[in-house]
């Protein structure tokens, strides 16, 4: 018997993501897996991912009737569209949602993504087990997902106090059965957690650019960067609508974040300026060992993937 | 006949940098070159490179009646030592400086390096071509020199007012001669530049990995780090020795580039309190479409090198 079946998933935004979810659930075990039915904002970028095999069948998020049969029947629903459409999703999905379907997501920010779950869900919130996989990269859309992109990764699911245990379970299930590996937070954890590991450095490295852009000598300082500006302004190339979007979605846990780092930044500064070696040695060589530590302990197998989201 | 010749080269500090010189203009063109002499604080660091045939000869900085010998009859003398060592350097030569020897450097911080150059060497400054090759990698060492380091890679000049034309051209032959691209530009310029796209990254980087460090949840915090935060802290694998150098040496244009960072983030932070997604969305777009353009225009090639120095 397979380890995890299902009998109809529901993917609402079949792109990296969520393709990769359908991919990985149909080709590493196909003997439990049922029909995969993808929904969009538009048919034709589902009929994408019907093309090249990844859903069986394709609906518009505006077709009322498409809807309702999409959902009749879904052991699973995944929202893996922008969370700043999460509520607006939840309000097409809500009047065709059986008692027995599970929802879940994979946005990047949890507070604000449960709060909207609440406010369409009312009642019916114990079915939403809100998720997070860390599995982004830098290509996007359904034509870059991979049957194995959540081999190893992380996936985080912030269960809610009217979650029962065996709903939790079923969506670990579904992720663990594409190779990823559960963990478990609450959404305050979470999202302070990711705004100081992805979110933040997002903003710095943005930053960083635009500061040498609005600078009088831009064009020789650009000309002259090398391999530690590429390293650091990598994430400069992430997506700017949905880093906004992140960064509104999280703000509270942002700020918090980017808060500490300009206290520790403004130590550094004074260390600088007071010509204090021997301060900046001690952190440089504290940062350093533990960012090898951290590569030490298989941070550089969890962070194979370009950008995180 | 050969682009560049020379009958002696004497390096200071055989390891990456100097090595891959030495290792560039042997190798490259056997014909041009002549003899290399090695000199290193002690004998044996200077003899492993002597063991690989990097160098024709070795010679220990204390030991005065080689470092005269080394020095009699040298064209050319590099200084690839780190910058805070210049000043004592440089008097272990200029007792031995014949008129018709020109010195370069390798320092990543351009205007302490002259400053110390100048008093070591007073009405002799003329003979000092400062200069900074852009090629650090994450390894060190004469071990990792490579003949190929240089090839397709920046090297700055920063020509003193006191230089005949011909020292400058005579360094700016010898680096291209490894295949090296040659940039001049002044003293000041170069230490704003990299004070910018180089020297802020760093401190950036080592920052966010201490203030992670130094929060309460530091253990979660990276064990979900991924791929961002990969890319954004590879160079707080740097050196802190040298990076605390590069930070007292290029003080004041690593202030000033700090405090316009400062600046920028705290606008980004005004807009993300504010809520104001048109204000992040602009910065951020702003800002990638500025690291692909620099991507583009060869960015991707000048920065194959892992960190810089």
């Amino acid at each position: 018997m397979s380890a995890f079946s299902f009998s109809k998933l529901v993917i609402f935004g079949v792109g990296l993501i969520g393709g990769s979810l359908a991919r990985g659930l149909r080709e590493r075990d196909a003997e439990g897996a049922g029909r995969v039915i993808g929904v969009g904002r538009r048919l034709h970028t589902v009929e994408r991912a019907l093309e090249l095999g990844v859903i069986d069948a394709a609906a518009a998020l505006d077709d009322d009737a498409a809807l309702a049969e999409a959902l009749k029947g879904a052991d699973i629903v995944l929202l893996a569209a922008p969370v700043a459409q999460t509520h607006a999703l939840l309000e097409r999905i809500v009047p065709h949602l059986e008692d027995t379907t599970l929802i879940t997501d994979a946005g990047s920010t949890k507070s604000d993504v449960i709060e909207a779950a609440r406010a369409a869900l009312g009642a019916r919130i114990a079915q939403f087990v809100p998720g997070h996989p860390i599995a982004g990269r830098e290509s996007s859309g359904v034509e870059a997902a991979l049957p194995d992109l959540y081999v190893g990764r992380n996936v985080v699911l912030c269960p809610l106090a009217e979650n029962a245990p065996e709903a939790v379970e079923r969506i670990a299930a579904m992720w663990r059965a594409t190779g990823a590996v559960i963990g478990t937070m609450s959404a305050a954890q979470h999202d302070r957690v990711f705004a100081s590991v992805s979110h933040l450095p997002h903003v710095l490295s943005f930053a960083l650019v635009d500061q040498i852009l609005a600078s009088p000598d831009a064009e020789l300082k650009f000309s002259f960067a090398a391999g530690g500006f590429r390293d650091f302004t990598r994430i400069a190339a992430s997506s700017p609508e949905m880093w906004r979007d992140v960064c509104l979605a999280n703000r509270t846990a942002l700020l918090a974040e980017l808060d500490a780092y300009t206290e520790a930044l403004a130590k550094l500064r004074a260390a600088i300026d007071a010509g204090d070696g021997a301060a900046l040695e001690t952190v440089f060589a504290r940062s350093r060992a533990a960012r090898a530590a951290w590569q030490e302990r298989g941070g550089k197998r969890a962070a194979d993937a370009a950008p995180d989201k």
